[in-house]
Order: C-alpha cells, then sequence, then structure tokens
C-alpha cells in the first residue's frame, strides 16, 4: 500500500484552520437565528428513495447518490439516497412530525448534502447547507424577519450585501398581462439574463422560446422600469391593473416594504423585476443576495412557499425560507480578508521544558490555568527546545513558558511572546493576568 | 401520496429538544478538548471503498454502506462507501495531509457514521462519534490528558463515572508467561466476561478454545489479583518477572498512575486486567469509561496505537485517542435527569399583540431587545390571545410580553411570567432588565 491515500473527487478534507473558519461562520449564523426563535433539528444523511424521487427535476434524479447495504445483491435496486438539499427532508419532517410541532415552526438546520454533479471549481459533492425557514404562517413577518436575519448576519460578518427581492405572483402578474401566461418559465428563465446579455439578446431569446411579437413589446416597459422602490411599486400596479394576481404580488412587495422601512433595515435592498430563482416551489416574495465586493454570484436565497408539504399529503401550509451558502461565504470572507486573527490558533499557551521535573511543574501549571478557562498545551517531551519552539511557531500559539530549572527554582516561567519575541520572568499569578 | 412519509429504519430525526441537548454535549465536550489544544478536522462521509475495506474485518466489510451515483449502471460496482468509524478516515487524514501538519497532531473530530447493523434498541444506523487523538509521540502524557479529559468533561456533565484502565503489552505479557503466547484474543475474549458469568464459566471456556489445564491454572492467581493499584502492580511484576513486553506494559501502567497521582487526578480509575477492548489495533494502554449509576455498558473508550497509519503506508507512528459516544451519553443523561433545565427553550420572550398596530409597536421592540443580545419572537399574526399564549407554552417561553391599546399609550408592556403567571406593567427598561 504504498500509493498515498485519496478521497473521492468532489468531497474535501476540512483542516483545523478550514474548520475554524467554518466554524466561524456556522456560530454568526446560529447566533443571529437564536434571537429571532429559530431552533435547530437534523434529519438522516440517508432518506427513503421514494422521499428524493421527482423533487429537483429529471436532472435532480440524476444526481442522487443512491446507497446500497453491503450485503445486498448488486441487482437489488437501492431503496435509499443521500439527501440532496435541506428541503424536501423538511418537508417530509413537518408532515411526519406535524402532530407534535407547534405551528408557526421556526426551524433552521445546518447539514451536508450530496450531489453527483460534475465537480469543478467551486462545485462540490458533498457541501453544507445552511437552512432558516418558518411554516404554518403566511404573515409577511416571515419575510422581514428573514431580511433582519440576512442584515444582522452580514452585518456581524463585515460582508457588504445587496439584497434582491422579488414576488413570484408579480412575475405571473407579467406572464398574464403580457398574453403569454403558460410561459411563465421560459419569460423569466430568459429575463433573469438581462444582467448579464443584455435587453436585445433577452428579446431575441424570448422570441425563440415562441413569445408572440407583442408579448415581447409589451414586456419591455418592466424590463426598462427603474427609480425608487416607490416608483417601481406604483409603474407595477399600472401595468398590472388587470391581473388579479399580481395585484396581490404588489400588494405584498408594498408590505414588506413597509415593514422594512417602519423596523428601520439598514440593508440594501433592490426590487428585482429580473429575479426569476427556480420557480419550482416559490409561490410568492423571492430574495437573492449578493456580495458587493466579490464577484461570486448570490451567497443567500430562498422565498415563499404555499405547498412545500403538498407533496408529502399536507396541502395549504404556507412558509417562508432562506438557506445561507457556507461555502460561498467562505470564499467571500477569504477573499476579501475578513476572518477574524484569533480565529487561527485555540491555544494561548504551550509550556516546553528541559527535563522530566520541569514536565511534572508544566503540568501543575496548565492544571491551574485550565481551571481558569485559558487553553494551554504541554509539549510532550523534555525535546530539543528548538523542536517545542518549532511547535509553537506551526500552531501560532501566541505564548510559550519555558521551564528549565532557574525558573523552578524561583517558582516561575520564563514568558516568551512569541510575536514580539519578548521574554520575562513571571509568576503563576502573573501568567493568569497576562492570559 | 396520502400515505405518511418515512425514514429509513435505523434512522433518526432530531428535534429542537433533542438537537438542544445533543448540543449541549458535543459543546461540553469541544469545550474540553479546547482547553488542551485539540482542534477540530472533517472528513467527507465518502471514502474510497478501497480505503474502507479490510480495516474492520469480515464482519465490518459487510456493514459498509455503499454508494452508487445515479447515473452509474447498477451492474457497475459501487466505488465508494459511507464512513464506518472515525479511526480510518483520520488515519488516511493524517497519512494524505502529513506534509501540512505538525507533530504531535492533537485532533478531534465530531461526525457521523454509518453502519448496516440490524437495527434494534440503542444500535442506529447513522450515529455520531466523537474521537480525539494525538499522534505522533508516545509520550505517555498522552494517556494522561484523555484521563483528565475524561475526568473534566464528565464532572461537567454531572456523571459519577469509573474509568478501567489496562495495558495491551500486559495482556500480551500474560499470554507469554503462561505458555500461550499466540492464544491472546482468544485469553481476553474469555476473561472480558469474568464480571457477568464468572470464573468458573470463563475456565471452561478458555478450555474450549484450546488453552492448556496448565496454562487456566497459571492464569487464576492474575484473574483473582485484587488490592490496590501499588498492590496489583507489584503482584504482576513477579508474575511478569519473565515477559519483557509484559514488565514493559506494567511500567507504562506505572508511569500512568505516576502522572495521575502528581497531578490530582480526582476520578475513579480501576486498573482491570479483564479489560481486554477489541485488539486490532491497540498496543498499549487502553480504557473504558462506566457510568456508576445508570446500566448501559462503556460510554467512552480507546486506547494506545502504535501503527494505526501503518495501513496506508506510514508505519511507526504512534498515537494515543479515546471515543466519547454521544448516543449513550445522551441516553445516561436523560435517564438521570441531568440535562439542564434551560435547554429547553431558546425563546426568552414572546410579544403576542391585539392588532395590526400593535404589531408594528411589538417589532420595535423586539429589535431593541434583540440590539442587547435578548432571544425575541413576535407572533406573527394578532389571532386570538388563546392561541398566541398557547404558542409560547408549547415552547416553553418563559416570558410573554402582551401588547394592546392601553399598553401602547403608556409606552410599556403587559410582562406575563409564563411560570408564576404573574403579570405587570412594565418599561422597554424594565424588560432589558429583567431578561
Amino acid at each position: 500500500m504504498a500509493q498515498k491515500p485519496s478521497i473521492p473527487k468532489g468531497t474535501r478534507d476540512f483542516g483545523q484552520v478550514e474548520m475554524a473558519r467554518r466554524n466561524y461562520i456556522f456560530d454568526t449564523i446560529k447566533g443571529v437565528f437564536a434571537l429571532y426563535g429559530f431552533q435547530q433539528i437534523e434529519t438522516p444523511a440517508m432518506e427513503n428513495l421514494s422521499t428524493l424521487m421527482g423533487k429537483y427535476g429529471e436532472e435532480g434524479d440524476k444526481l442522487l447518490f443512491r446507497i446500497q447495504n453491503s450485503g445486498e445483491k448488486a441487482a437489488l435496486a437501492p431503496e435509499k439516497g443521500l439527501r440532496y438539499d435541506l428541503t424536501v427532508p423538511f418537508a417530509r419532517y413537518v408532515v411526519q412530525h406535524r402532530e407534535e410541532l407547534s405551528f408557526p415552526f421556526k426551524r433552521f438546520q445546518i447539514q451536508p448534502v450530496w450531489r453527483a454533479d460534475r465537480p469543478q471549481k467551486g462545485r462540490y459533492r458533498e457541501f453544507y447547507q445552511c437552512d432558516v425557514d418558518v411554516i404554518g404562517s403566511d404573515s409577511l413577518l416571515g419575510e422581514l424577519e428573514l431580511i433582519q436575519i440576512v442584515e444582522e448576519v452580514y452585518r456581524r460578518l463585515g460582508i457588504n450585501v445587496c439584497l434582491h427581492i422579488n414576488n413570484r405572483k408579480i412575475l405571473a402578474g407579467i406572464a398574464e398581462v403580457i398574453g403569454e401566461p403558460d410561459k411563465i418559465i421560459d419569460i423569466t428563465v430568459a429575463i433573469d439574463k438581462l444582467d448579464k446579455i443584455g435587453v436585445d439578446a433577452v428579446n431575441a431569446e424570448l422570441a425563440e422560446r415562441g413569445l408572440s411579437n407583442e408579448a415581447v413589446q409589451a414586456l419591455q416597459p418592466i424590463l426598462n422600469l427603474s427609480g425608487t422602490t416607490a416608483e417601481k411599486l406604483t409603474a407595477l400596479r399600472t401595468i398590472l391593473a388587470n391581473s388579479e394576481i399580481g395585484l396581490k404580488g404588489v400588494e405584498e412587495m408594498g408590505e414588506v416594504f413597509r415593514l422594512i422601512e417602519s423596523t428601520g433595515v439598514q440593508l440594501n435592498i433592490e426590487l428585482d423585476l429580473c429575479l426569476a430563482r427556480g420557480l419550482n416551489y416559490y409561490t410568492g416574495a423571492i430574495f437573492e443576495v449578493k456580495a458587493l465586493d466579490a464577484q461570486i454570484g448570490s451567497i443567500t436565497g430562498g422565498g415563499r412557499y404555499d405547498n412545500l408539504t403538498g407533496i408529502f399529503g399536507l396541502p395549504g401550509v404556507s412558509g417562508v425560507g432562506i438557506s445561507f451558502g457556507a461555502d460561498r461565504i467562505y470564499d467571500v470572507l477569504a477573499e476579501l480578508d475578513l476572518f477574524p486573527k484569533e480565529l487561527q490558533s485555540t491555544t494561548q499557551i504551550l509550556f516546553a521544558t528541559f527535563g522530566a521535573r520541569e514536565l511534572n511543574y508544566a503540568l501543575l501549571w496548565a492544571k491551574a490555568l485550565r481551571a481558569k478557562g485559558v487553553a494551554v498545551e504541554v509539549y510532550p517531551e523534555p525535546t530539543k527546545m528548538k523542536k517545542q519552539m518549532g511547535y509553537a511557531d506551526a500552531k501560532q500559539i501566541p505564548y510559550v513558558a519555558i521551564v528549565g530549572g532557574d525558573e523552578m527554582a524561583q517558582n516561575k516561567v520564563m514568558l516568551k511572546n512569541m510575536t514580539t519575541g519578548e521574554q520575562n520572568l513571571v509568576t503563576l499569578e502573573d501568567l493568569c493576568r497576562i492570559l
């Protein structure tokens, strides 16, 4: 077995530094969720294939990892698959446990998901999702709270963002008033590209997708809509005057903006009619958050759904949720050098010793310091000092306490500050004060 | 789809209460690990089958879950499997990343593992392991630190435990001196049952397993060894006088006890010659921790290994580690009612309102409280008060702030203590003080 071992393509090991940074992201997000009363749940990595199949479209079905018991014959079709996202297991959870839950049910969930995608830069076969949802209420307070959570999470992380918001009912209304109510998916897929390919290319694509010339023309004022949010909403009220669903969308959007204003949300928020998002289950507000100082696409997204649990036999339960993309947030924080410096090492002091007696002495100091909550390591052997100091360097431990016979005789240690190189003889009391 | 959805047998959903309790266990353990400078890593859920196969014995190979890409033909043999434990992936990790690591490498890892075991009470197909290891040093300080960690973790959790300790070299020495060096596994398997089946049955089993009558007789003084640790060690030095490896084991054990004493470890520790543990890779100290007030078997276990990474081409790297059994610790804490009460709810106060204006008012109070770190919920609709109070009850939220027109007029809320039923009109400043 001389060959160096490896891991499956598209998967990753996370070392100590990466874990400290990932935990920083998750802990920040969890801290904000908790302020709003969201509580954590976890579901199994494997779900019955019947739970997963047909929920992610044909393409999604192909990307499911299937699981076989070793004992099973290869000929037996697998009955289980790995979690593909957190949304379908959440819907399954709500239906399965509905008698135990109190609604509105506010939950968050941070777990890995698996997709047999072709691995490429920034796309993995195992990655974490971080979802927060409130289900069992159609109050727009849900939308407000998620917006407040986005604001606070990114404020704490120090990332400048813009939240794009749209409403699925407005999109449906637009499709109605331009006379193409069945082409809503084609319309949204095309206008979603406006930023990237420009208005002419979008119009060409709309024609290609079978929209009549009149419909494309009717869409133009909407694509060109500009001004403040209030101006956009006023214009939309006129444009969508003949669409009941469209007006409902405008009304919802107006109420969300009223809540945003009355609670003093400071986040950049843009009413973006070109925001489409996967339209499979969204029925109301849809959101996407983009980092302003990094080119990385959406780092958080979500929306309202009126019938997510319907696929499992519990129709008519409205909810709203968003998902934080931990991997992309990680990349933004790394690119902009926004990770706190002190995440690098958890150990505050290493004891380096010259002999067995000194080692015993160091163990007692270590015990006293740990009792005060200080993270301490004792180098396990009184080996060459250079090696012990090298260990502290590699682990970025800020202080080393050097223990020789002289120090012991004075009931002290020689404390070295690894950043400045400064050395001082100190007592245990001094040390407690410094650390 | 009227059928209620379900999850694969042997797997579990964890609701909010269970998650809060599980996080309490993990956070307690992580807090202690950090005091000793252990840092977290994570490895992928799926490993190459070549990494996993042959590492857990024939039985283990059968219990591996294999993974198939959906795109793959069923006829193709799967190349990946789900993590079966954290030890083999850790060994793989150390070998794969050896150039990036500084040794001794102190890591911990808390992740689920999967086994296609027959599900039964207390045995699951998905469960968390919680491993801590130091690798790259044969210093017995490693053993000491793990013992100190066990002491501190169970002190914090409030569980009375006894740590049983033995040494693989002593067991090898015993097999040598009774003239059956090749029968070490048979001997340990049999004497491991001493507690359960008694000395006569153990002797019968030893004979059945092919031990000579003399060997069984020679073993008796060892089975009957009693007294203090010092007395046991003295007796062992005589018994194992002709076994080099046996004496080495006694010496190691003596040094571990010396360290325990000199650092004032208060844990119950028993030198237990009948402790065998899976002997596959252990080569030195072995540990098992039992809860004294619950009948549940071992809740933590581990030991020293001198060649764990040898299977991946990096021989001669010594390490020592233990694994905390989170599920069993959970059961002990539940049985003995040791979970802290305040884990039940993270929300400290719910705002219940009588109308839309009151709801807006509540949102501003909620914002002010959250800015001070208070976990707040606002019931999303001004629905019947009974329903809003019922929500607080179900979620065990300790305070409800009731907001009606009168309260608003006075710039106050009616604060209800849900435990005592007491109600008081309070200002925002009062509320900050109370929460």
